[in-house]
């Protein structure tokens, strides 16, 4: 077990948090519920932030920035909003420190207090529609395709390592539009976006739904999310898009002439995805022995080990090793040659599969006689040894792969873990043991749902876009349902 | 002039803001001092952050993620830090809002006090040292090197959009070394990092040197800054990087066993580079017309306009220029085919200028008949016609060429309105007429700096590292001086 891990299989939120820490991807900070994102969890991120970034240019989106602080009367103007939102919030109320005439360190100066109480974002539609008001007149302004990358503040009272902290980071798009129609096709179309992400990227399978009005966000007509399943059984809801309706343009009177010069209010969605994914990565595709990151957003792809008794073996397998990683990187792919001396190949060997890194290569000088390279795969820890003029190819097939099989592996076990239900006694008996994704009928109604929750602590995750028509009884109470909701506990 | 923009000659601070409006790069936002960074503005920005993260990667610094919060006592550690930084800033001092039982909407819940305030970061050195200490026990943990792309706040009084901001974005870099030679060989790598950035991307010359004691960042031992000159003749700093010796690693208490087993505090460098740079890139190139931007910053480098009267010449230079577009891109060039129907050539024209765009090219019927392009240069405005079989090569060379052209120009300012100067009322006299750069003796004393500012609003931007030894008298006391200074007004 590298570095004292704890079994995943004894206490699960012990190994994940044991693994977040000992692959030093992010730790606690000194500010309760805030964390400091280590620099090889930062990695990660910046690999998330480049893909998705690339797919939102590519849907036509651009990127702007907007104030971290909201004027707190921003909140009440939307009903819903502010009752979601402006709650547990950071509050800045004073603009000034001073020192105390009592010689009692600095402390906050009573005069500079501030007229309005400014909160720390928790996300930010008030403050954009406030300033898309001034830049919306005529239909000849829309759409509008922002998305912004930002960090965001809720307060929340119990915190996790990326799964739920005080601050986190984020990126949330505000489209406004001249109809309705285009308001929701953008809302699928990044819901889609980001379904594409989790899968083909996080190598991470979603189902794509509809949140019931209960699960709703905060001042939305409507809200899909892409919801995964953890290997503890429990889901994770790992992006949402939402059709705001006219919901924030009413409330900040945003009006715009269309084509035949009526007066109408704009069309409005949101989306956001967060640092909250690097915590559904890890939860899962890793195991015992440590991280398994998916190629395509590992930092490190592979990483190069010499194995040497005396300096002339490790020159002899350096000038091979170097090639050897020049040549890959020439193909794309990022290298770590870990010539480190201060450590045995066996502490290193331990270390990457704990940080993850997809491919590990391994030099010894009796590859060096033979012209071949020990090669041993993350995903099934398998090894097996490669002639040196096969390696460049074998790689890179390699690396897709491993990136489909996390894919399958989590597929399989999301398929393995779903079930449909129709009776109260199995839902509740699956939902302590395996666990997983309940597929069951459910009368639409918000008190179900909340009773539901209560004797199970099980929501609805989403009624899945794929859902099919289909007379049934609600599991709960017995009332006829037209469509299976997708049941789940969860992160 | 386009759009009405003031002119330049008539009222530089009106004309630099108009401008920032009217190329829609930012706004004042509904919160004091706090802007919006509109898409335009901020494809500069991601443009700037791509290119310093890559110079960073390149000198082998990692990204990494503190938090926003800094408890108010952390402040108080390093004695110099706390007078320079914990007096104009955001204080958060509750966490929770609640509906006011009065109806009063909602208000601040008294209940939900905290018990140390937080203080949102004004510069990250306190926070960070707090968690190195934890990072840092051996000789083998150094050095680190690490940078932030983060949001800072300090609350200013006097906010102009860009240049001076309460909420800034910015990246801060924090390196923790073995050595004090170590420290300031990283201090010196960053800010030459700077000025190869400002010089050959931004094209803005920049002067290299020491701040005087008086304009050091608090809490360092040393701060070097590169100095550029805007063309209203007022200096402008454009990135400081700071030896901070051991007083960060002796507040937090950060010591290290070094290779003989013997206990040492930590040394530290810090450097920062800011949405500030936005403002300087404007400043120092634009004219009456708008932007000029530096092809290598530009979101757009080439815009092509079709000139057409009738659908039949519309189509047929739409498929040149399609053609021309996607032959540009695949050379790297970013490239707008503005085909928008609803603005007629002129004001196309017009408008690119006002953003800067470095290169225009016009097709018009004639121009497909005779196998041509119009091709206009934004930072001369010449035009010349050119022979589509050329076009690609003669638009490479010539985005290399306003490149240098841009960088050229403002060192030519730049040499035109640097001054030496040996006399007070010269000095004087310079300083209001026509303003500029003066090299000047000065006696190295607090006092005499401060009664030139307080005569004259003129700092000393920095000690030039190329400046030679030389004796001479103070401009102003008349002591003797060893080496000339760098004086200006500032912004």
């Amino acid at each position: 077990m590298a570095k004292f891990l704890t079994n995943r299989e004894e206490n699960y939120a012990q190994w994940y948090n044991d693994l977040v820490i000992k692959a030093d991807l992010a730790e606690n900070s000194a500010v309760r519920g805030c964390m400091v994102i280590k620099p090889y969890g930062y990695a990660i991120w910046e690999k998330i932030q480049a893909q998705l970034d690339k797919m939102f240019k590519a849907t036509g989106h651009v990127n702007a920035y907007f104030p971290l602080f909201i004027p707190k009367s921003f909140f009440s103007k939307e009903a819903k909003h502010v009752e979601g939102f402006a709650k547990e919030c950071a509050i800045v109320t004073h603009y000034r420190l001073k020192n105390d005439e009592n010689g009692k360190g600095i402390i906050v100066d009573p005069t500079a207090k501030l007229e309005e109480e400014l909160i720390i974002r928790p996300t930010s539609e008030t403050i954009i529609w406030n300033s898309y008001k001034n830049w919306i007149q005529s239909y000849r302004d829309l759409p509008i395709l922002i998305n912004q990358w930002a960090n965001v503040v809720r307060w929340e009272m119990r915190t996790r390592l990326f799964l739920r902290t005080a601050e986190f980071l984020w990126q949330e798009g505000h489209t406004a539009h001249a109809t309705r129609e285009e308001a929701i096709e953008e809302t699928q179309k990044m819901i889609n976006v980001y379904a594409d992400f989790a899968e083909n990227f996080m190598a991470l399978p979603v189902i794509k739904g509809y949140k019931s009005e209960n699960e709703r966000f905060a001042g939305a007509i409507d809200t899909y999310a892409i919801e995964a399943l953890m290997q503890d059984g429990k889901a994770l809801q790992a992006g949402t898009s939402h059709f705001l309706g006219q919901n924030f343009a009413k409330a900040f009177d945003v009006q715009f002439t269309d084509k035949t010069g009526k007066l109408d209010y704009v069309w409005a969605t949101s989306w956001g995805l967060s640092t909250r994914m690097i915590g559904a990565l890890i939860m899962a595709h890793s195991d015992n022995n440590g991280l398994v990151l998916p190629p395509r957003l590992a930092p490190i792809q592979v990483v190069i080990i010499p194995i040497y008794k005396n300096a002339g073996q490790m020159d002899s397998i350096s000038a091979v090793a170097k090639k050897l990683k020049a040549d890959l990187e020439a193909k794309g792919i990022s290298v770590k040659f870990d010539d480190r001396d201060n450590n045995k190949p066996g502490w290193k060997f331990a270390e990457y599969e704990l940080k993850g890194v997809p491919v590990r290569l391994a030099l010894g000088p009796r590859d060096i006689e033979n012209n071949t390279v020990e090669v041993a795969r993350r995903d099934t820890l398998e090894k097996e040894i490669v002639q040196m003029d096969k390696i460049l190819t074998h790689v890179l097939l390699l690396l897709e792969e491993i990136q489909n099989n996390i894919y399958k592996k989590a597929l399989e076990f999301r398929k393995e873990n779903t079930f449909k239900v129709d009776t109260w006694d199995e839902f509740v008996r699956i939902l302590d043991n395996p666990g997983g994704f309940i597929l069951a009928h459910w009368d639409g109604t918000i008190e179900t749902e909340e009773k539901i929750k209560e004797e199970t602590k099980a929501t609805i995750r989403c009624i899945p876009f794929d859902s099919p028509d289909e007379d049934g009884k609600c599991i709960y109470s017995g009332k006829p349902s037209k469509r299976r909701a997708l049941f789940a506990r969860s992160y």
